[in-house]
C-alpha cells in the first residue's frame, strides 16, 4: 500500500519509511551512484541507489528503463546542500530505495518521451493517438485535475451555497431546435424511427421546473453535429442550469457569486461585483463584438454621419448602402505599424481580410493636425469632417486610424479582428487584469434577409422584455452572455412561461402552429398546466478550464478529444461496423466511396 | 424574491413576515375561510383568507384551482391548538395571506390530481406522458432529490476522503466488447463509418490507468440496446471508479467505506466492516444464486449423491446427465403451502415453471419422521436415503422439501426463484435488516455449450487469481460482486496489466490475435508502454436509488425514463425524422412497414 504520492513529500517526511508507487520519468548514472526521477500523479521525487546505501536496490536500479512501472521502500533523506532543488516540491529531500520491484516494463520504443525535463515538441496527432502517454505528462495531468477541481468548485456552490438539485436527462432523446444539426440514433425496437443526441437540456430543465423542482443544474453532455472549426467538439460539456421565480436580476446576481466563487477558489482572485454591463448595442458599437475583451482600450468610432456625404466613394457608398464606416484609432500607431503591414500582402490587411473586409483605409496623424493618407481620401475630406474625425477618435499625434466602410456586420467583424490582433500584438493586454462582463438587452430576433425572416437571436424560448411585447420584432430580449477575456463563457436567458406570448413568438419567427406543436408540443402543452416564471444559463465547461488553464486549444483540456474531423485517433472511431450490426438496426449507409483515380 | 420554502416553516417563523412561491395543492373553502394548501420543493404550508383578516386577497383567494402557481405574502401564525397538525412538518403554523399574485393558470382539465390529498392511482403512461406533473408530486420529487443526495454523498467520500479524479470520457466513442448490443451512430463527416455509444467506460477507465491518473471516478451514462425487461433502460447511470496500485483486498476495503458511508449518510445505518463474503460456488450452492439475499435463511440442500441410483428416474437421470437434485426445505411449510398451490395451475408451480423448470416435487415431513409424497417418489426411496434427506435439511415435522431436479442451471435458477418468492410470501424478511455482502472467486470463464467455447464470465479484461494462471479455464477470477438485499448493486475485478497474460485469456475464449488487435488494439498496445496494476469497479446508481428510496421500478427513480419498448412518452422519442437529415447522413432506414391486413 502507498504511503504518499511521489510529490507529496516534504522536508517534514524526513527518516520516515515510505512505499511509493510510479513511473520513472528518467534514470541517471552518475558514476557509482544511480539517480531516478519517480513519478505519479502529483509530482517527481528523486530516487537514489548505490551500493554502499541500498545494496538491495542497485542491481534492479540499472535494470530500469524511462517509463517502467515500479514500486520503491525506502528512506527519506535530506538532499545534499549542493543538491537541493528549489524548483520543484520536492527539492529538498530524496529517498534511499532499500527496495525497487518491476511492476511493468516498457517494451516498444516510446513514441515520444514522457518526462517533464524533455523539451521535444510532439506533433498533435502523436499524442492524440497515444494519449495514455501525453496524459502522464504534467502539463496535461494538470489540466485533467484543474477541470475537475473546476467542476467541483461550481457543484459545492450549487448545492451548498444554492440548493440546486442536480438531474440527469436523456441523452437518447429527440432533437431539440437549437439550430445545429443532430446526432442521430437509429432504434432497433422501434424501426425506421430514430434518437437524437440533445444539442442542450433545454427543454428538459423547463419542464422540470413546470415540475417544480425549482433549482436545476446538471453537468451535461451536449452534441452537435457542425462542420468543425478549432474551437468545437462533436461532444461538449456545459454546466446547465435553470430556476424557478427570479428576475433577470437575481439571476445575474446568483450567477456572479458563482463566478466569483470560482475564480476566489482556482485563481485566488477577488472580482469586485457586480460585474460591468454592456448592452448589446452597445458592445457591438465600441467594440464591435457581444464578447468584447475589455482589458485594453482600442475602442471604436462611428464615423458614419461625418462621411456620408464625402466625396471617397467608398465611405459615401457605404453608408448610402445601409452601412457603415467606423474607426480603429490606435494611439503611437504610426510608428508600430508600417504602411507596407496595412497593404495587400502585409498582416494587419490579412486579418481585416479574412473578417471580409475588402480593403483597408487608414489615415496616420502627424504633428499640428496634419494628417497622412491616400490622395482620395485626403483630397474629397472638408477640413471640417477631418477635424470632426480627429475630435471623436481623440487623436494625438502619432495616432492611426484604421478605417472599415461596408455593411455594418462586416464593419463590426473586420474591426473587432484587429483590435484583438493588434491589441495583442502592440502588448497593450495586462495578463493580470481580467476582463468579466454581461451582455445584455439582446435584441429578440435577426432579420434573415435569404430567407426573408426574423430568427431568433438566442432561442424561441427566450422572453421578451416586459416593456417591448407590443412589438416583438423590435423586442429587447431578457437574455445574457457572459463575456471573459473575449470569449463567451455563459449565456442564458429569462424563458417564456405563457403559451400565448409563445405562440405570439413563433408566429414571429415564421412557425406555423402545427409546426411548433410537431417540434415542441409537449412543452406548450406543459405550459397549460401552471408553468413558473423561470430562466436559466448555460456554461461552456470547456472553455472555461481552456482560459482558467491557459491553453490556446480546447482538445487539451478534455481527456479524450476529437480532431477537427471528428475522429478519435486513439480508437479509431468512428469506423465501419458490421453488416449484421446495421441489419439487426434495418439501416444501411448510402454512401458510395468514390473510385480511385488510377 | 422567496423568503422560504413552503416545507421549511415552523414554529420559529411565527410573527414574520415571508414571501412564498408555488402551486396550489388544494383549495377549500370553509364557508367564511377559505384554506389553501400550498405546495413547493421542500413541502407543504397552509395559507389562510378571509375577509377580516386578510381582505386584500380574499377576492383572489376564490379564484384559485388546484395547481395555479401563485405568489404569496403573508405573516406566519400560529395555528389555533384545534387544527394543529402534526402529521406534516408545518402543522404548527399557518399563513395570513396579505397578497396573493397568480403567476399562472392551468388552462386545460388536469389529466390526474397531483394534490398529495389524492389517493387515485395513475396509469403510468399517463404519469410518463405528463411527467411534470408526475414529478410535482411529493414521492417522485423524493425520489429525485434522494438521487440526488446519493450521487452527492459518493462523489463527496471519493473526493474527499480518497483522492479520486472525476474524468469526462467521449459518449461519442467505437464499440466496447461488453457483449451487449451497441448504438450506432453515423457519422456525416466520415461518411459509412460509425459511432457507438458506450455499454461503459471500460476501455477509457483502464487507459486513464496507464496514464497516471491514479484514481479515477466517474458518474458515467451507459448504452446498452437490449430487449428491455422490466428494469433495464436504454441508458442507465454508473458510479464508475478505477485506481491503480491496489490489491483486491484494498478495493474491497476502500469501497466498503464508501458503501458505509452511503448507508450512514442516507438511512443512518451503521453496518459493520469487513462485509460477509461467499465464494461464487458457495452462493450458488446454498442460495441458488449469486446475488442471494441472506435476511433469512431458507437454504437449499444438493442431495444429487443422495438420489442418484433412486428408482424415481426423474432424480436418478438428472444426476446421470450432469444435472442436480436440490432441495429447497420449508419449516412450517406444510401448514402454509396447500398442494394444490405447488401442483400444475398452483402459483408455487407457476414461480418454478417460470424458471425452466418442468415439474416440482416435493415431500410433506409429517410427525415421527414420516414422510407424504406423490407414490412414484415414496416407494422408490430407500429408508437410508429418507432418513439421509430428513438429516441434510435438518427436516422436523410440519417441513415442506421442494425439489428441483435438472441440469444444475435450471435447478439453481427455479430454487432461487422460489425462495425469494415464498421467502417474502411468507414473511420471513424482516425489513428493518440488511443483507449485504461480497460475492468473490468467481470462475474466469463459462463453457457455452452451444458453441463450444469458453467465454469470461465478467469481461475479458478480468485478472486470473494469481494461484491459477496454470489453467486459465479452471481459474478463479479477482472479480467481486457487491449484493444488497438480493440485488447485485456493484461489480468490478481486478484486471490485467499484462500483456502476455491478456493475450492467453484471449486465445483461451477463442479471440484471435487479429480479431483482438482490431477490437481493442489500442488498449493491448497502452499496456506494452508500461502499464500498473489496476482494478475497479461499477456501481448502478438506479437501482442503489431504487433499494434505497423503496420504490419497486427503476422507472421511479428516473426523471425522464423509457417505457419498455425504449420510448418516451413525453417527447415521443424515437420518432420519424426528415429524409433531408437521413440524406446528409448518407443513410437509410431499411425497414419496411407490414401492410395491414384488411
Amino acid at each position: 500500500m502507498r504511503t504518499q504520492y511521489c510529490g507529496q513529500l516534504r522536508a517534514n517526511h524526513i527518516g520516515e519509511t515510505v512505499t511509493l508507487f510510479g513511473w520513472v520519468d528518467r534514470r541517471r548514472d552518475h558514476g557509482y551512484v544511480i539517480f531516478i526521477d519517480l513519478r505519479d500523479r502529483e509530482g517527481i521525487v528523486q530516487v537514489v541507489s548505490d551500493p554502499e546505501r541500498t545494496p538491495n536496490s542497485y542491481k534492479i536500479a540499472g535494470d530500469l528503463r524511462n517509463e517502467y512501472v515500479i514500486k520503491i521502500v525506502g528512506r527519506v533523506t535530506k538532499r545534499p546542500d549542493e543538491s537541493l532543488n528549489p524548483k520543484i516540491p520536492t527539492g529538498e529531500v530524496e529517498i534511499y530505495a532499500d527496495e525497487i520491484e518491476i511492476l511493468s516494463t516498457v517494451r516498444k520504443q516510446l513514441p515520444f518521451q514522457v518526462s517533464a525535463a524533455e523539451t521535444e515538441s510532439v506533433r498533435e496527432e502523436l499524442r492524440l493517438k497515444y494519449r495514455y502517454l501525453d496524459l502522464r505528462r504534467d502539463r496535461m495531468s494538470r489540466n485533467l485535475q484543474l477541470r475537475h477541481q473546476l467542476i467541483k468548485t461550481m457543484r459545492r456552490f450549487l448545492e451548498d451555497q444554492e440548493g440546486f438539485v442536480e438531474v440527469e436527462t436523456p441523452i437518447l432523446t429527440r432533437s431539440t431546435p437549437e439550430g445545429a444539426r443532430d446526432y442521430l440514433v437509429p432504434s432497433r425496437v422501434n424501426p425506421g424511427e430514430w434518437y437524437a443526441l440533445p444539442q442542450s437540456p433545454q427543454l428538459f430543465k423547463q419542464l422540470l421546473m413546470v415540475s417544480g423542482l425549482d433549482r436545476y443544474y446538471q453537468i451535461a453532455r451536449c452534441f452537435r453535429d457542425e462542420d468543425l472549426r478549432a474551437e468545437r467538439q462533436p461532444e461538449f460539456t456545459q454546466l446547465d442550469m435553470e430556476m424557478s421565480f427570479m428576475s433577470q436580476e437575481e439571476i445575474l446576481d446568483l450567477n456572479e457569486r458563482l463566478v466569483c466563487t470560482i475564480l476566489k477558489t482556482m485563481k485566488g482572485i477577488e472580482v469586485p461585483r457586480p460585474f460591468p454591463r454592456l448592452t448589446y448595442a452597445e458592445a457591438i458599437d465600441r467594440y464591435g463584438s457581444d464578447k468584447p475583451d475589455t482589458r485594453f482600450g482600442l475602442e471604436l468610432v462611428d464615423v458614419s454621419d461625418v462621411v456620408k456625404d464625402s466625396g471617397f466613394k467608398v465611405f459615401a457608398d457605404a453608408v448610402k448602402k445601409g452601412g457603415l464606416v467606423k474607426i480603429l484609432p490606435i494611439p503611437n500607431g504610426n510608428d508600430a505599424i508600417s504602411n507596407v503591414r496595412i497593404k495587400p500582402g502585409g498582416d494587419v490587411f490579412k486579418e481585416a481580410s479574412e473578417a471580409g473586409a475588402r480593403g483597408l483605409a487608414y489615415i496616420r496623424v502627424r504633428e499640428d493636425g496634419e494628417i497622412d493618407t491616400i490622395g482620395a481620401i485626403k483630397d474629397n475630406l472638408t477640413e471640417e469632417q477631418k477635424q470632426e474625425i480627429l475630435k471623436r477618435t481623440n487623436a494625438k499625434p502619432g495616432h492611426l486610424l484604421l478605417f472599415a466602410a461596408a455593411d455594418a456586420n462586416t464593419v463590426n467583424k473586420t474591426l473587432d479582428r484587429l483590435r484583438q490582433y493588434l491589441g495583442n500584438e502592440l502588448g497593450m493586454i495586462d495578463p493580470d487584469k481580467l476582463s468579466l462582463l454581461w451582455i445584455v438587452d439582446f435584441p429578440m430576433f435577426e432579420w434573415n434577409a435569404d430567407e426573408k425572416r426574423y430568427e431568433a437571436l438566442h432561442h424561441p424560448f427566450t422572453a421578451p422584455h416586459p416593456d417591448d411585447v407590443n412589438d416583438l420584432t423590435t423586442a429587447r430580449a431578457q437574455a445574457y452572455d457572459l463575456a471573459f477575456n473575449g470569449f463567451e463563457v455563459g449565456g442564458g436567458s429569462v424563458r417564456i412561461h405563457q403559451p400565448d406570448l409563445q405562440a405570439k413568438v413563433f408566429e414571429t419567427i415564421g412557425i406555423s402552429e402545427e409546426e411548433a406543436q410537431n417540434k415542441f408540443g409537449f412543452l406548450l402543452e406543459a405550459f397549460e398546466y401552471g408553468a413558473p416564471p423561470h430562466g436559466g444559463i448555460a456554461y461552456g465547461i470547456d472553455r472555461w478550464v481552456m482560459l482558467l488553464s491557459g491553453e490556446d486549444s480546447i482538445r487539451d483540456v478534455i481527456a479524450f478529444p476529437k480532431t477537427q474531423q471528428a475522429r478519435c485517433l486513439l480508437t479509431s472511431a468512428p469506423s465501419s461496423v458490421d453488416e449484421k450490426q446495421l441489419k439487426e438496426l434495418q439501416v444501411a449507409s448510402t454512401y458510395k466511396p468514390k473510385p480511385a483515380v488510377s
